[in-house]
């Protein structure tokens, strides 16, 4: 049967169901706002997606998105380029940027050595680091990833491929979150911030 | 600051922000599952938003939405005419397609009247229906509006206007929903499933 559906509207909800974290039911919801949607805005949504698909590459230098051949981050002669903060993700980027206090640059790997999912070392951008870094310039590598087992695995497997450049190699501190119940602090979270603990 | 934005991948979490049930970090993932989409994923779904925003219009008849003048349903001759079941929105008649039971036709009023939103009896499709039960050929209509209070006012209301015509109107039945706990039912439902009993 079905012979009720409206060929285009189908296809747009189809559409809105393939995207990641959508039902059925959002992806209806989601189509019928697009219908409601003024000729202009809807021209608009349709050109963003374009824009942003054919515009965002990866900066020739760091890997992180960007429009042109170097990032805004890379291109800003006011960033300290002797510092680079490996990230594994642009959305990591964009949490350090919001503290306002990093001042340096970023090299985003866009993944974690993952041997269960099948990445390894030569899948993610770990090549254009070591690129990157040979020029000298580059006196501290601070390793971002998150603080998960691929993610430690990953810092650490950079870490050993760094150290013998002679680059000072850290990584983020851990500890308990900011504004946190210790009640509901993990064990491993606790037992480092108490290795971590500073004199005050 | 925020220097580090890519001016079309900000617009793009931007536009799907503005999205009904779409949160900062939702619209975040969804615009980078654009950036990972592959050039013809991403001309496709632009395409399918301008395609779905461009074509649906209203059926000339029921006010459902069509691509044509008049939709699927109005022109299948199979479908039997003189029985009208009439909807608040276009979702409902998916709802009762879904059931493969329904042989009759729709109006999709778009919307209930509601004093309280500002919506009058003008603001919704009666004046169509009205019109387009002049010439006599339909027998039943069956007001299957929500069973909301301006669900039922609405009801109510054009059953009112309908009657001098001489047609029969109808109303969805009231009961416990099939397969649903008795325990958890609220008690108006209950009083009318009793009202509505009918012989084994």
């Amino acid at each position: 049967m079905a012979d009720y559906k409206v060929a285009s509207l189908a296809r747009l909800i189809d559409q809105f169901e393939r995207l990641p974290g959508i039902g059925h039911k959002s992806a209806q919801r989601l189509a019928f706002h697009v219908l409601s949607m003024t000729d202009e805005q809807a021209e608009a949504f349709a050109q963003n997606i374009l824009d942003a698909h054919k515009k965002i590459k990866k900066c020739s230098r760091c890997c992180n998105l960007s429009e042109e051949e170097l990032c805004p981050i890379c291109k800003n002669s006011a960033r300290n380029e002797s510092v680079v903060c490996v990230v594994e993700d642009p959305r990591d980027v964009m949490a350090f940027e919001r503290t306002h206090e990093y001042d340096g640059t970023y090299h985003v790997l866009h993944g974690v050595i993952s041997p269960m999912n099948g990445v390894g070392p030569e899948d993610i951008a770990i090549k254009e680091l070591l690129a990157r870094l040979s020029d000298g310039k580059v006196s501290e590598v601070i390793m971002a990833t998150n603080p998960t087992v691929e993610g430690e695995a990953t810092a650490m497997y950079i870490s050993r491929l760094l150290k013998p450049m002679g680059l000072t190699v850290t990584r983020l501190a851990y500890g308990v979150p900011v504004g946190a119940d210790l009640e509901y602090a993990d064990e491993v979270t606790l037992t480092r911030a108490l290795e971590g603990r500073r004199k005050l």
